[in-house]
C-alpha cells in the first residue's frame, strides 16, 4: 500500500497549492481529485475556481466587454464599425481553451514538484497506527493509500434552491451559466452575489434583458454601503440591469419555452418568464464522498469541517482549508491557508490575517475592498475618519474611458492606522493590492499619502483618498 | 503692489500642486503660467504633462488600442465586425475634450484653494528688502508682484535637434505628434524614449508603417535589460515596429512630400522618406523668460536650476522643483517635490526618496519599475537574488487576452530587502504601486510573498515573483 507524508483531498486553489508547497518542503505528497473536464472524458485539476468559477467568468467578462465597447464606446474614439455580431459559442470556446491551458498547467506543476495525482473521490477509511487510511473511489474501483497528514480541501458546491432542480439546460448553476452557447433574450438570475452580478453583466453587455432577484433587502450587504449604493446606481440606471431586492420566490417552473418564476416584491406578486434562469444563492461546503463519520472528523451543522485558527481539525494531523471551513469562500484565502498548513506541518509558524484578505467583484466598474466597512466600524464602536476620492477627474481613467467610481480610505480616528479601503472603479481589482500591502504593514493613511504614485495612473485615486483622510486632499 | 507669501512660477504638475499645498497651509499664494490652450485663445493650466504630454498620450493610446483590438483580437472572442474605419480627427477631438476638462479642473482647484492665478511668463526682477520681485510678462504688458518665497517650476521643453526645425506640420515635437488628424502612412520617430515609443505605438496600431531611430546602441538603457530585451522583442517581432539602434543621423530635409532622413546604421547609409517625422530625443530644462541672472540664481551648464536635496536654490527662500532641476523628469516626482517644498516653507520636515519613484511606459505590454536594475546592482557591487514570474499562465491575464510579460523582484542577498521591481505586462502601470509601497516600508521579498493577493488578479504575478526570489515559487 502506498504511503505518503501528506495527502491532500481536492485539487482546487486550496488543495493544489497545499500539495505543491508540501512537496517543496520535502514531504512525499499526493493529491486526490475527482474533477473532470467539460467533455467529461479526462480528469481536470483546479476545482471550481479554475474550471467553472473565477477563471472562466473572467474570460467571458472580457469578451462581453469588447462587444459592449464596440457598440457603445467606439464612436467617441473615432472608430466606426458595422455589422457587429456576437457568437456566444466562440466566446465559450475561447473560455474553454483558457481553462484547458490552466488545468494542464497544474498537472505539469504536480509532475515538476513530484506530487502524486490520484483521480477519484477521497474518503476517510480508518487508521493504521499513526497513519490515516484514505480510500480513492473512482469508476475503476477503490484504492487505499496511507498517510501521516491529511489536508481536506474539498471546497464548496452551489447552495440548492428547494423549489427547482438544476438541469443546466434552462435552470442553471454556475457551471451551466458559463456554458450558454446562445444569448438568452431574457435571463433571470436568483441571487445578487458575485456570480449573479458577474454572469448578469456578461449577458446584459451582449444584449440580454437581465433580471436579478435578491432575497435580501439590502444590495451587497457585505460591502461598504456607500460603494454598494454607487454600484447599484451604475448597474440599474446606467446599465439597465433589473435588480429587485427583498424578493420572496414562490414558485419556479421549468416549462417548454423557458422557466417561469413567481415571486413577491414590494407586496406585489409577479410571474416572469425567462429563457434561462441562473440560480446563484451562495455556496455550501462540499464533503461529498469524504465520509468524515468513519474517523469521527467533526463537521458542524452547516456542513463545514470544524477547524481552529490554524486549520487543525479535531483529529491529529488532519487539517482542512478553503471553502469547506469557516471564513470567506475565496480562492486566495484557500490558497494561503494551503500554504500555511503545509508550512505548519513542516514546523514553521505562518500566520494568516483574515482582516487583510481582499474581496473583488469583476463587474464594470469593478468592486474591491479589504478590511472593515463603515457599517462594521460603527457596529463595533470604533472611531474612524474617512477620505474619499473619485475617478471622475483622474487622467488615466479619462484616457481609458472609464472615469467612474470612488475610493474610500477608513482610518482610526486616533492612530490614523488604515482600517479599511473600499473601491469601485476601473481595475480596482489590481489597485486593492496596494491597500492590502499597506494594511499588512499596519500603515497609516498618512503613509499612503506620502508615497509617490506614478502619474498618470488609477492608483492616484487611492493616494488622493488617503490624502483626504488626512484632511489635505490636493484635488478634492 | 500685490504681495504674496509664496509665488509659484509654472502651473505644471509640480507647480500647480505646490501652489495648492502652499495655499492649504495658510500661505497667500500665487501661480504664474504662460500656457495657452490648443486654440491659442485662452490660458491653459497643467503644463506639458496635461496639455501635450502624459494625459493626451494616454487618451490616444486607448483609442488606438480599441482599434487594434477590433482588427486583431475580436474574432477570438466571437465578435465579428466589418468595415472597421478610423477617424484620427475624432480621436484627437476626444483627447482635446479630456485635456480641456482637466485644465479646467485645475482652474477650479485654484479658485477653491484661493490660489491667485496670473497669466504670463514669470521672471525675476530683483529684491525689495526681504521680498522677491517677480515680473509677469504677457501681451498685455508687465506686472510686478512681491513675495517672500518663490518656487520655480518651469518644467522642460523638447531637446532640439540642430539638423532640423520643428514646424509641427511635417517635423513634429510632442505637441505636433499629439495633434495629427490623419494617419501618416509612413512615420519616422527619432528617439526611442517614452514619447517615441508611446507615439510610435499609437500610429502603428492604427496601421502606420513606423520606424524609430535611436542613437544609443542599447534599447531602453535606463531600464532593466531583461525587461528591455523582452520589450524589444514584442515591439519589433510581434508588433512590427522598425527600431534601429546605434543610428547616426546625418541629414534631415523637410521636402514637399514629407521628410527625408539620411542616417548611418551598422556601417550602412540609408535615406528614408517619411510622411511625418517626430523628434523625441529627450527634454531640457526650461527657463524661458525666467531671467535668473537678474538675481544671481544659479543655473548649471546644462540649464538646470541648481538645488540641494530639499529643492533649495542658492538664494534664500527661492526653491525649484520638477523637470527644471536634477532628477528624473517625471510628473509625479515634480508633484511630490512641490508638496515637499510647500511643507518645508511651513516648517515641516518632509522627505522624498528618489529610489522609490516609479517609472512607467504605456506601451503594450506596459513597462514599469521602481528601484535599482540588475545592471545598477552589479555596477554598485551589491549582492542580490532575483525572482521572476510571467503573465503567461496568469488567469486574469489570459482572460484579458494579454498574457505576456514578466515581473522581476530583486532583493538583497543578505537581508532579503527589496531593491528593485521590474515589470513588463498588462496594467503594470498599476501593479507597480504595490511594489513602491512595499519598498517605502523597506519590505523583504518574503513580506510580499506572505501577503494575500486576490485571485484572479494580475498582481499574483508580483506575488509569484516574490515567492521565486525566496526560492519557493508555487507556479514556477
Amino acid at each position: 500500500m502506498s504511503q505518503f507524508d501528506v495527502v491532500v483531498i481536492g485539487a482546487g486553489p486550496g488543495g493544489y497549492v497545499a500539495a505543491i508547497r508540501a512537496a517543496q518542503l520535502g514531504f512525499k505528497t499526493a493529491c486526490i481529485d475527482a474533477g473532470v473536464n467539460k467533455a467529461g472524458n479526462a480528469p481536470a485539476l483546479g476545482g471550481t475556481c479554475l474550471n467553472v468559477g473565477c477563471i472562466p467568468s473572467k474570460a467571458l467578462l472580457q469578451s462581453s466587454e469588447h462587444f459592449h465597447a464596440a457598440q457603445h464606446d467606439f464612436a467617441e474614439h473615432g472608430i466606426s464599425v458595422s455589422g457587429v455580431q456576437f457568437d456566444a459559442a466562440k466566446m465559450i470556446e475561447r473560455k474553454d481553451a483558457i481553462v484547458t491551458k490552466l488545468t494542464g498547467g497544474i498537472k505539469f506543476l504536480f509532475q515538476k514538484n513530484k506530487v502524486e495525482s490520484f483521480f477519484g473521490y477521497g474518503s476517510f477509511k480508518g487508521k493504521n497506527g499513526d497513519l490515516w487510511q484514505i480510500d480513492i473511489n473512482s469508476a475503476e474501483g477503490v484504492q487505499t493509500i496511507e498517510t501521516k497528514h491529511v489536508i481536506v480541501a474539498t471546497g464548496s458546491v452551489p447552495r440548492p434552491l428547494p423549489l427547482v432542480q438544476i438541469d443546466n439546460v434552462n435552470v442553471l448553476d454556475n457551471e451551466g451559466a458559463l456554458n450558454l452557447t446562445q444569448m438568452p433574450a431574457k435571463l433571470g438570475v436568483i441571487g445578487s452575489g458575485v456570480i449573479g452580478l458577474e454572469m448578469g453583466s456578461v449577458w446584459k453587455r451582449v444584449g440580454a434583458d437581465v433580471t436579478i432577484l435578491e432575497a435580501a433587502p439590502t444590495f451587497m450587504a457585505a460591502a461598504d454601503q456607500q460603494i454598494a449604493k454607487e454600484a447599484f446606481k451604475y448597474f440599474t440606471k446606467e446599465q439597465g440591469l433589473n435588480i429587485e431586492l427583498g424578493v420572496k420566490i414562490q414558485e419556479i417552473n421549468n416549462v417548454s419555452n423557458g422557466v417561469t418564476v413567481t415571486y413577491e416584491v414590494n407586496g406585489e406578486t409577479r410571474t416572469d418568464l425567462y429563457d434561462k434562469l441562473i440560480i446563484a444563492i451562495g455556496r455550501i461546503p462540499n464533503t461529498k464522498g469524504l465520509q468524515p463519520e468513519n474517523v469521527g472528523l467533526a463537521v458542524d451543522e452547516r456542513g463545514f469541517v470544524v477547524v481552529n485558527e490554524n486549520c487543525q481539525t479535531n483529529l491529529p494531523n488532519v487539517w482542512a482549508i478553503g471553502d469547506v471551513v469557516r471564513g470567506p469562500m475565496l480562492a486566495h484565502k484557500a490558497s494561503d491557508e494551503g500554504v500555511a498548513v503545509a508550512e505548519r506541518i513542516a514546523g514553521q509558524k505562518p500566520h494568516l490575517d483574515f482582516n487583510t484578505i481582499p474581496w473583488v467583484i469583476y463587474t464594470d466598474p469593478e468592486i474591491a475592498w479589504v478590511g472593515k466597512t463603515e457599517e462594521q466600524l460603527k457596529a463595533e464602536g470604533i472611531e474612524y475618519k474617512k477620505g474619499t476620492s473619485g475617478f471622475g477627474a483622474n487622467g488615466r481613467a479619462l484616457g481609458l474611458g472609464k472615469a467612474k467610481g470612488t475610493v474610500k480610505v477608513l482610518a482610526c480616528a486616533k492612530t490614523d492606522r488604515i482600517l479599511g479601503v473600499h473601491m469601485i472603479g476601473p481595475m480596482v481589482s489590481e489597485l486593492v493590492a496596494e491597500a492590502v500591502a499597506a494594511m499588512e504593514f499596519k500603515a497609516s493613511s498618512e503613509d499612503i499619502a506620502r508615497i509617490v504614485h506614478a502619474h498618470p495612473t488609477l492608483s492616484e485615486v487611492l493616494h488622493e483618498a488617503a490624502l483626504a483622510a488626512d484632511k489635505r486632499a490636493l484635488h478634492g
